[in-house]
């Protein structure tokens, strides 16, 4: 030990405790949230996490949130942008496959009818879900969804996908980071699909982002070692899914936690049964001129059942049009 | 903006800059290795990747550094220690089972006749594994575990198993943290299993943790939300799983691995054949008086294509007898 570490140590002290001082004066919190009920509401909650000494204090390891993405960080109409990347996929594989021009859910899709891709039935949209997303090893695909985010656009805004993401909820999570949080991705898409935007979009890293799966094989070619996505689902981490795909990826019970629609409920229940005071919210979306307003009938991000047990469960619903004074950062 | 903040930058570089160059003065790195090309090879890799401009330079976010776990940072002899969790758990068990007095494997078990636990065959060892590891929630398998890890202790040196740690494996793993690196644990043992001890013993905390997996189910019981363990395999993290487990849990190529066994050898090559340059490392069990020696005849942790294939693949095989001052800390 020399004489140089303490002087500094004690220098650092000084300038972390001015700093610290800073943000509440130099910025406000939430920026595009208005003030309100939800607004107060999550601040309180932060505030009383991060308040040592307090009833509701979590020590910073245990401060973990989790958020769904489609319809709760980003948008989900008119489909799941999930979706929007098997239409242009089959699009572009379309000249490989000749069949597919009487073959449901194919021949609606490359005949533009939307309408007509659940003609197949489950099958046949199981079978679009292979097609798009096996078949090639996991570094091609992480490719093919780089390269289909950097070109695709969204069919209303006609932003790149990866645009149409919440600058409230982006907000929210780096004030939840701000506070010593860890924020994961708990989403039914699937895991490989988010994971080459996810950093970018939302700054979260691939590995805290849980999603589904379709099961890969490890192989040797050559003597090159791949690793194969096979035609065959792994996990679904929807619905009741998402406590088990919390669990076996996280391991630890969220703190906090954000979803929209009944895919979400379980995961809710999950985090609000645990013994420390968790906060969980539901986006509503409410706004039909900024986003799209739905809940109980919407094919996408169906909202009811989570929706007439919020208020019983102290579940914090937010309510886009009139809590969020952006809902996304390029509107003017 | 206000003045103090560029103020406070500037301070702040300065005294980031100074205590940036004090490491290498104030502390010696590895200081339980020995020095030798092992520790040197280590030190230059770790280097070179921090190094900005220079040829192996790789950004933070993608110093990503996966362990294997028995056998690489605790021991696994005279068995896994999650067997030893196993053996312990059939004798608490047995006063409701009256059947096993008579019933393989149980009854080897519960004689204390270790080596006719085989005596019931594959199946036998998987119903062991049942049995104890399912049909409980895992908050309850949780509690069991940390209780035994409190309680339990190594049949040789009588420390508990959590402190049969390797020294110079923790200090490893600290100074690849110091230099950018996120640790993970990616393990053939059970991930419920291993989390409620990584984070004291290696300071991994449970969502870096990738292990195998028994299948979950959400239930709610009465109006509380919990997860059933089922007595049916979900995931077998060994061997060409580990790749698949990587990429499913952490999403990224790891840029380092160690491992020590053959379950490992997916692993090592997988990380290896990257376009990067990444360091693999082989713990070779080579001390028989501090800890065991053993490789291609062992029934745990057998080393013998791994080990054959070291050189021509360029990867470090660590000789725990000739690389490491000290195994355990508890060492006098």
């Amino acid at each position: 030990m020399n004489t140089v570490r303490p002087f500094l140590g004690s220098l650092f002290g000084t300038v972390l405790l001015v700093t610290n001082l800073l943000p509440a004066v130099a910025q406000e919190v939430l920026p595009s949230w208005n003030d309100g009920a939800a607004k107060t509401r999550i601040v309180d909650f932060v505030k009383a996490t991060v308040t040592q000494g307090g009833n509701a204090y979590v020590a910073p390891e245990d401060r973990v949130a989790v958020f769904d993405n489609d319809g709760t960080l980003w948008s989900e109409q008119p489909y799941y942008f999930q979706l929007g990347f098997m239409l242009d996929r089959v699009k572009t594989l379309a000249p490989e496959h000749p069949e597919w021009t009487t073959k449901e859910p194919f021949k609606s899709i490359l005949e533009g009818d939307l309408k007509g891709i659940a003609k197949g039935g489950e099958k046949g949209i199981v079978e679009l879900g292979m097609v798009t997303h096996a078949g090639m090893t996991s570094d091609q695909f992480t490719t093919i969804v780089t390269d289909w985010f950097a070109s695709a656009r969204h069919p209303k805004t006609g932003k790149p996908f990866n645009e149409m993401t919440y600058l409230p909820m982006r907000e929210l999570l780096d004030y939840l980071r701000d506070n010593g949080f860890k924020t994961f991705i708990v989403s039914g898409g699937g895991v490989e699909f988010m994971r080459p935007i996810t950093e970018k979009a939302y700054g979260i890293p691939p590995e805290q982002v849980v999603g589904s799966t379709i099961v890969t094989e490890y192989d040797v070619v050559g003597d090159i070692p791949v690793l194969k996505r096979l035609p065959k689902i792994d996990f679904i981490d929807d619905g009741p899914g998402k406590p088990v795909g919390i669990n076996k990826f996280i391991g630890r019970r969220p703190i906090f936690v954000a979803g929209n629609s009944d895919g979400d409920y379980e995961m809710l229940r999950w985090v609000t049964s645990a013994k420390h005071s968790g906060l969980a919210m539901i986006v509503h979306h409410t706004d039909a001129k900024r986003e799209y307003a739905y809940d109980r009938d919407s094919a996408f991000g169906k909202l009811s059942k989570a929706l007439d047990e919020a208020q019983q469960r102290n579940w914090l619903v937010v309510d886009m049009k009139d809590d969020w004074k952006k809902v996304y950062a390029f509107e003017q």
